[in-house]
This record gives C-alpha cells, sequence and structure tokens, in this order.
C-alpha cells in the first residue's frame, strides 16, 4: 500500500510495508507504517499528470501474497445465475458476495447467503434483498443450516471461504448443480489449507466447480457497465461499504477481514475529496 | 453379484452376499459364497427368455455401495481431450483408463498414464499407445514425477484416483485446464476421505473440474459405437481385460481391485460359452 499526499509544494510519502512474510493469522505487527520526502514534483516539458489517491482497496486475496509462496494474485468478479434456481453465496456480506447475492435475485432466483454476525445477516435481509440468510458462527452443523435453507438443495455455489463450508456445501448440491469458486478466505492464514474430504460429489451428482479470475473478464467490463449502471441509478443494485479513515488505518483494516470486523467491501479513505 | 448355472434340467443358483457393510478394505470374508437349487423353467406360455450369464464385471464403484451410507452408484465412461493437448491419466490401465487414453491419443493428445506396477506401465507403452506413464508407487513426490512427465503443464486430467495424486495435478495444472472427475479409487476405502488441500488451483488457473456419469451420455451410445466399430475392427483401440474364472473367484476379484491386481478391466467368467 502507498499513498501520496500533497503538502504545500513538498510531497510527502506515506508508506504501509510488508516486514517479512506471514505464517498464520497476520497481525498488525506484519506490516510497517512510515512516512519519507519525497520529491514528486513533474518536469515542467512532461505530459505526466500526478495522481493524488483518495481511497484504497483492503482485500482478502492480499493475505495471499503476504504469504512466502507468491501465488497469482485476482480481484473481484461475480457470476450471476440462472432464473428460477437456488442460489448459496459464502460470505456474502463482503466485496464480492452482496454484488453476486443482488445479480443473482435480479436473475430471477432464491438467493442465501452466510456471513458472520447478526448485524451482517440483517444486512443481506434488509438492504441487500437476499431471500435468507443465516450467521455460520451460530451454527454447529453447517450441513443441517444449509438443508434447513435449501430442503431441495443447492443449484448454484458461489464460493468465498473454502473449507469446513465447501464440504458443508458439496453435501447439499443438487445433480448438475455448479460452484464457481471466487477464493476461500477461510484457508489463507492457514499454513497448510484445511482437507476437503466431500469432492466426489462432484461425480454422484456431476456438478462443475470452476474457478474465476476477473482478469478474464475485462473484455466484458463496458458491457457490465451497460448492464448494471441503469440498475444503480434505479436503486436495484446497492453496495455497502466499510470506510476506514487514513492509511494508518490500513494494517487494522486489513486484519479486521479474517475476523470479519468489516461490514461490506472494506475501503480505505486516504485522502479528503 | 448373482449367475445362474444350467445343469441339466435342474438349476443351481450360484451366489455371492455381501455380509454386512464393509468399512475400511473390503476382505473376502465380507462376503458369502452360496449355492442353492432354484426351478427358474420358464412356463410353458410364456415369452420370457432364460439368461445365460457369461460374465460379470467388477469394478471400484462396487466398493462404495458396500458402505452404509448408501451413495450413487455409476459405470464406466470416457471424456476424450482435443488437439495437441497435454492429457494425465490415473489408473490408466484400468477399465476406464486405458480407453480415455486411447480416445486422448485418437485425437492428437501428448498423453501420460500413471499405473501401480512395472508390467502396467510397460503395458501402457508398448500396447495401449500412451506417450508415457509412470508407476506412482515408486514416485516418492508426486509433484515431482508429474513436473517431470508435464514441464509445461497439464491441459486436462482425467481423475480416477482423487486424494494426494488430486492434490499433486492441482500443482500442475495449466491455466484455463480441465478436470474429468470419473472415480476416486484411492478414497473408496477410508472411513473419512482424505482431504484435499490444493483447491485454490482451481481460482489461481481458472480450472474447470466437473463430475461424470455415464448414465448422463446414454442418448450418445448409438453416436459412440459408430465411432468406436471401426477403430476397434482396424486395430486402433484395444483393450486390456483381467477375466477371472468362476464366480467363486468373485470376491478375490473385487478385493484385488484395490491392491492393484487386476491387470486390464476386471472381469469374471462365470459360465462357459
Amino acid at each position: 500500500m502507498a499513498a501520496n499526499v500533497i503538502d504545500g509544494g513538498q510531497v510527502r510519502n506515506k508508506q504501509v510495508l510488508l516486514k517479512d512474510f506471514v505464517t498464520g493469522f497476520p497481525k498488525e505487527s506484519d506490516m510497517l507504517f512510515t512516512t519519507s520526502s519525497v520529491n514528486m514534483k513533474l518536469p515542467e516539458d512532461s505530459n505526466g499528470v500526478l495522481v493524488k489517491n483518495l481511497y484504497l482497496s483492503c482485500d482478502p486475496y492480499m493475505r495471499i501474497r503476504m504469504s512466502k509462496l507468491l501465488r497469482p494474485s485476482y480481484i473481484d468478479s461475480f457470476q450471476p445465475g440462472s432464473k428460477g434456481e437456488t442460489v448459496f453465496v459464502s460470505a456474502a456480506s463482503g466485496a464480492v458476495g452482496q454484488l453476486v447475492g443482488q445479480f443473482a435475485k435480479l436473475m430471477g432466483c432464491y438467493v442465501v447467503g452466510s456471513a458472520g454476525s447478526k448485524e451482517k445477516v440483517d444486512l443481506l435481509k434488509s438492504k441487500l434483498g437476499f431471500d435468507e440468510a443465516f450467521n455460520y458462527k451460530e451454527e454447529t452443523d453447517l450441513d443441517a443450516a444449509l438443508k434447513r435453507h435449501f430442503p431441495g438443495g443447492i443449484d448454484i455455489y458461489f464460493e468465498n471461504v473454502g473449507g469446513k463450508m465447501l464440504d458443508a456445501v458439496l453435501l447439499n448440491m443438487r445433480i448438475h448443480g455448479r460452484i464457481a469458486v471466487c477464493g476461500m478466505i477461510s484457508q489463507y492464514n492457514l499454513e497448510e489449507p484445511q482437507g476437503v474430504h466431500s469432492l466426489m460429489n462432484l461425480v454422484y451428482k456431476r456438478i462443475r466447480m470452476e474457478g474465476l479470475l476477473s482478469f478474464d473478464y475485462y473484455h466484458l467490463y463496458t458491457k457490465f457497465l451497460e448492464m448494471m449502471i441503469p440498475q444503480i441509478k434505479e436503486g436495484k443494485i446497492v453496495y455497502v461499504e466499510d470506510i476506514a479513515q487514513g492509511l494508518e488505518s490500513g494494517p487494522s483494516a486489513l486484519v479486521g477481514l479474517f475476523s470479519g470486523r468489516n461490514v461490506g467491501k472494506q475501503v480505505i479513505a486516504v485522502a479528503p475529496q
């Protein structure tokens, strides 16, 4: 993370640096907040533009890049469902989940989301239009919770968490169900990811499970905007953000993602508009 | 398993019965071989046909049906690759694997198979036309073995074994690779299946993983025969069978599947032709 604040003619450069590769849960002390003074004046004959950052995004995938085994990074994406199908979204009030759930509702699906607090569950049902939602932290048996919400099974699972939730979902998928794998936040802090044990359900139920990265879909971005902007203007798609103030709050905001402290998409406001 | 042997005018009915649900490796003693005498004469005005069984199939999936948790059963299927891609087939000399490998070769793919003995590895390379093959029991590091055989990665994996092999394959898949999941024989004897830990590779590499059951493709069977019969007549597709003699050998043949004793598709000859 880096942000520049222009202070008169001078430029002070604030930075959050990763001290060392992280194992397990990230701690604020894994990161270092520093300030240095830099001359960032554009040369007089330059056509360049000096950009003032207003917000930085803060997302679970960042944790992956903090591990020693550098893996490819990825960013938000989405995959709406089809008419009349049942859809389950995990981490449903998060940056991606809240949109996926609303897209699925627009497509006429029955949509249930899971999240980690009563506040988030309420948000899903009241503001984000989910048909149902539950707090996974209050469920001792995820399989039973899914059976309660999907007595006929799940057609589409939008996977954001992995681990035990994925195992429980595999037990509750319908035949020819589909699983879009966007992320597995429950696994990013583990030295070794938890094992997923129910994969034979892919065969029993002929399930398609497919990973996605938004990079592959940039060519559809214009089309996406055409579809989405009217929906946003009409208030049919809303977006909940959790804005932390100041780059100084960056480490705490990032760490908070893994205990689910954020409500909605975590953003860091690094400069006044 | 059941078979009827007509003995003069009388009918002796040989049967292999499952004594009780099985946990762990199946043992011959889990099954009971019995003979009883039955009158199976057709009524004089019947249009029925009395069928004499010659062979019984003996397949890993049967183990699944011997567990207390009855899961859907399934039978052989196939999924050929596309031109010029790299294909890995596990349990490659088995009932399904040997065909899948040959189909992939017909489609112009580079095909590597894994099996559990030198004899099978030789068979894959000499008789079944695989480009390469290796004995997974001799590999201490499956990831390294796959990297050796697929320095550029795997486009298509035909999954027959599950567990550690699947984990190693996920590490070696190419971007946008595809995994057809036919079975997971390494898991059927375990009380709890081994966990698969590398599933985030589905996201990193946007892999599609899909289970299949032949039931879904019966409507293509005529087309399949049209395509395949000429190939068989021309000797371009061959099939290796391991024929055990007599229904009495059924339990031993079934148990043998899980130590890989069979070479090729296990069949039990229950009556002379």
